[in-house]
């Protein structure tokens, strides 16, 4: 019998995690239960959300040492004791670090392929996609001609932001880092301008892109970046709060801007969970999935070759040397 | 002819302020222009944004050192250089700390003195009454059933939007300092609990009368106190950012609660400035006008006898040694 390799979490890591935080582990086939599918991985997805699970912090609950890393991948189904699905269907589910595994059909969700690549499943077409999609329209109520700022502008969720900003009519100013992924910002993804926090003044960047204010700010990243855009909020702003890059790697809880700047700006602070907006996922698939047939939507990958990569990548990420959506190939299409 | 005794101020203060910050001037009577009114002043109001105006902070403008005391009140038309008006007519508007004014007709509003005792019109059926109404109302969208919690809540706002909340079929946790005011705000305004921030384990206090977590938050103070609440808040929260009185005293931004505890609660965190709700004011006005008569309202006053003791009285605001809402007699009804 086919043995199966699986990665685990070697030890609850202190600040940015290593490659040796991690073990590749092998063993024997799962088999799967009635009501669950025996499923071979395709594309693993990496997030930034790992990291709260992997140091004892997450709300959907942590990963211990010794455990198998679990994320969210898209598989195909080898055999299937669910009458709803049969072998070769395509699914996702959160089916971890692994080659193969054995999944309650109930916690899957069937993918299309007719409609886009399978790895936008992923991103755009994810839990990144469903996240940008109910963020900007549900949470930051986007209008035509606000200005719309994100920041990890280059990323998964903050590219697809930008992008439906755009198409729903307003100013787009991203945030992102490297000199190539300003570029892809600009260039691909269509926003009307970019900001480096790389090397410059942030805040004098921010006055030249936003000379009007930030009408709507999608924050992924928390920390100074959030304290400089509050300053700039324009009346009436609404500041989506979805990610803490900045300090997700860090012990304890740094603190945050001063409420006078949501009251100076009359603003509304919204945190954003992506669980919460499930009933918005049917549509945001529909109308993503259409933008990104029309060219409207453009999105980037960074994918590592084979699971043994997982941990590379991983931290690669966490370092913010990705660029774009990061998955691992680990089987064929 | 009569003399107008007028308070200015005397020096921009930095820390809290003192009596020596103001001067009593003394200068003929004004002399109202056409489509002005000259008004004798009943009761001037003292309130907390104040603090910021002599500083030289306020988004309302400031107040320069010999200028006079620029703040709301309540008065009797002696003159009248505008057909709307006429002799003893009681109006409302910005005239200041001093005896006599002449002011544009076009700025004041005119108060129905059937409704409510006189000085109401400066509390819970003026600025703070419409703070309060519209702050939990529109902003707070408060739901039956749930815990409403109030800081400040002795004050002018404070104790209406636990009141108004309570009618709403809220359970009401107010947080004061002093042990009268804490027993006001159970015994008489109809609490259902209080927190007092002296003397105790705020976070604990906060734990026993919220078990539950805290649906609306309604923030006059800002600092630490929040800090803590944002550590409680329910899911879907609601937080009203109105007050920052922690800081009003202080120079520079001390920073604020981490925006992760925001995320967590999947909360919705907005700025409170008053003059965006003008529009609900004649509603404000009659609704809490008949609570008022129904007795379901309940407010304290703080006065002061004597525009002499406005700077005392204003200092003792500073120190939250007023107990209700700070008023000054001036003249007679």
């Amino acid at each position: 019998m086919t043995e199966n390799t699986r990665i685990l979490l070697r030890r609850q890591c202190e600040g940015l995690p290593e490659v040796e935080d991690f073990e590749v582990s092998s063993g024997p086939m799962p088999e799967p239960a009635d009501g669950q599918l025996l499923c071979e991985t395709i594309y693993v997805s990496l997030d930034p959300y790992l990291r709260g699970k992997i140091s004892g912090r997450h709300m959907s609950g942590n990963i211990l040492p010794g455990e198998l890393m679990v994320s969210e991948a898209i598989s195909r189904v080898v055999q299937s004791n669910h009458p709803d699905y049969a072998a070769g269907d395509i699914i996702s589910g959160f089916t971890g670090w692994q080659e193969y595994s054995a999944i309650d059909a109930d916690t899957v969700r069937r993918i299309d392929p007719s409609l886009a690549p399978l790895s936008t499943f992923l991103g755009i077409l994810g839990m990144p996609g469903l996240t940008a999609y109910a963020g900007l329209l549900r949470l930051g109520e986007p209008k035509a001609g606000d200005t719309v700022l994100v920041s990890a502008a280059s990323g998964a969720v903050g590219s697809l932001v930008g992008q439906i900003a755009k198409i729903k009519g307003c100013r787009t100013v991203g945030i992102a880092g490297a000199p190539e992924k300003c570029a892809w910002v600009t260039d691909v993804a269509g926003f009307d301008d970019v900001v480096s926090y790389r090397n410059t003044d942030l805040r004098a960047e921010l006055d030249r892109a936003c000379p009007d204010g930030v009408d709507v700010y999608f924050d992924n990243v928390g920390g100074d970046m959030l304290q400089a855009v509050m300053e700039r909020l324009a009346l009436g702003a609404r500041v989506v709060l979805c990610g803490l890059m900045a300090q997700y790697n860090e012990d304890g809880m740094p603190p945050g801007p001063n409420p006078a700047w949501t009251i100076k700006a009359r603003a509304t602070v919204r945190g954003m969970v992506v669980y919460d907006h499930e009933d918005l996922r049917a549509k945001m698939v529909e109308d993503v999935s259409g933008w990104l047939a029309d060219g409207k939507v453009h999105y980037l990958e960074d994918r590592a070759e084979g699971l043994a990569e997982a941990p590379a990548a991983f931290t690669r990420l966490m370092r913010g040397q990705n660029v774009g959506k990061a998955v691992v190939v680990v089987g064929s299409e």
